[in-house]
């Protein structure tokens, strides 16, 4: 067991240093990074075809999606204006620091203002592998059930914000916010959160006005290169 | 690379050869064994607290439930009348084989008559790992949407028997039931699907109609020792 247990600490750590190296390579190109993660279908995609149109007056969007096959998502986000790449893992799990090294490669990134990479869909193995983003988003959904913090708590510890999507689904689904929400205190207290639908457009507004006064944070304290 | 591909080989071919030696205890006892896969909070465990109950006069049914954390699931089994037993993975994201044998080992295996294990909330990662089940039964959910087959092809590539829940969420949700259909086609030509919906009860009666009558087929080829 010791052997297996320190082949995962070297695979954390190496992953751990591409990842600063990531981060290093955002901040000097004045571009903030987002990662969403989320269950197969809760609305990362969908999120960020919301977000890009919302915001493209006054900032470009880079996308990289990760997925084990297909280019759907980057297509989409591609459809919605965003700079977008896929990232095919083959049958990994969750996006790493490499994987998103190669795609940065592609990118022109002083050329864009935010970035959002959409990890793979899954809520276990993406919470274990930072990638060098700013902030770590999960993508819940409401259809997905109220129980969820209680059973992935790995992923709600170590996120940065909260989305709750598909609220227009509240009518017809037994969902107990408070039971749910509860969870969500439990595991990362004052955990910021946003509850929307990317479906009716409620509450997106509140999501979009944080995002581009994050960004404009970021890009007073790092400043483009240009 | 080519060193971590025989250590995956080697993870693989042990786990098969585990999954082997489950499969003959399930034989040996005479029950027939289930594998749910499916994204988290599609409905694996309500599917479970549905068909218990309806088979009860006929049938025993044990569950084991495998999740992260937790034992939700095992109790909502057991509250329906299930011998239920949970696996708690730690942090992995699937159930293997040697997990399997190790709940076997917690039931009287010739008590029951149906095993239903219940895998993590996962489409990526448990499709690797045989266990030793008759069948391998994946649950899609109307809101995960109808992009997932073409997603996470190796999921609907390898399993026997396709339900889709939460039909009843159809006319308020965007779901293309004939590209969904279409993805499925071109990966497992001719797989048995069932639609239903746990919540409104639509289209269970096939789903235990079929159940029923696998049970019951199983029986008259593997005879209980007693």
């Amino acid at each position: 067991m010791t052997k297996r247990i320190e082949i995962v600490e070297n695979i954390l750590g190496a992953n751990e240093q591409l990842a600063e190296e990531n981060r290093s390579r955002l901040d000097q190109a004045g571009l903030y990074g987002l990662n969403f993660m989320a269950s197969p279908g809760a609305g990362k995609t969908s999120l960020i075809e919301k977000t890009v149109p919302a915001l493209k007056e006054k900032f470009r969007v880079a996308a990289v999606d990760g997925d084990v096959a297909t280019t759907i998502d980057a297509d989409r986000a591609a459809a919605v204006g965003a700079n977008a790449v896929q990232i095919n893992t083959g049958g990994e799990c969750h996006l790493d620091a490499v994987m998103l090294k190669q795609a940065l490669n592609q990118l022109t990134l002083d050329e864009n203002d935010l970035l959002i990479v959409e990890n793979v869909g899954n809520l276990i193995c993406p919470a274990n592998f930072k990638l060098g983003t700013h902030k770590n988003v999960l993508i819940a959904s409401i259809p997905e059930g109220d129980d969820k913090p209680y059973k992935y708590p790995g992923i709600y510890r170590g996120v940065d914000i909260l989305v709750i999507n598909k609220i227009d689904l509240l009518p017809y689904i037994p969902f107990r916010m408070e039971y749910f929400t509860k969870g969500v205190e439990i595991l990362n207290p004052g955990l910021m959160t946003f509850s929307l639908s990317c479906q009716t457009g409620e509450g997106l507004d509140e999501w979009l006005s944080w995002l581009e006064s994050e960004i404009l944070t970021f890009k007073e304290t790092h400043s483009s290169p240009q």
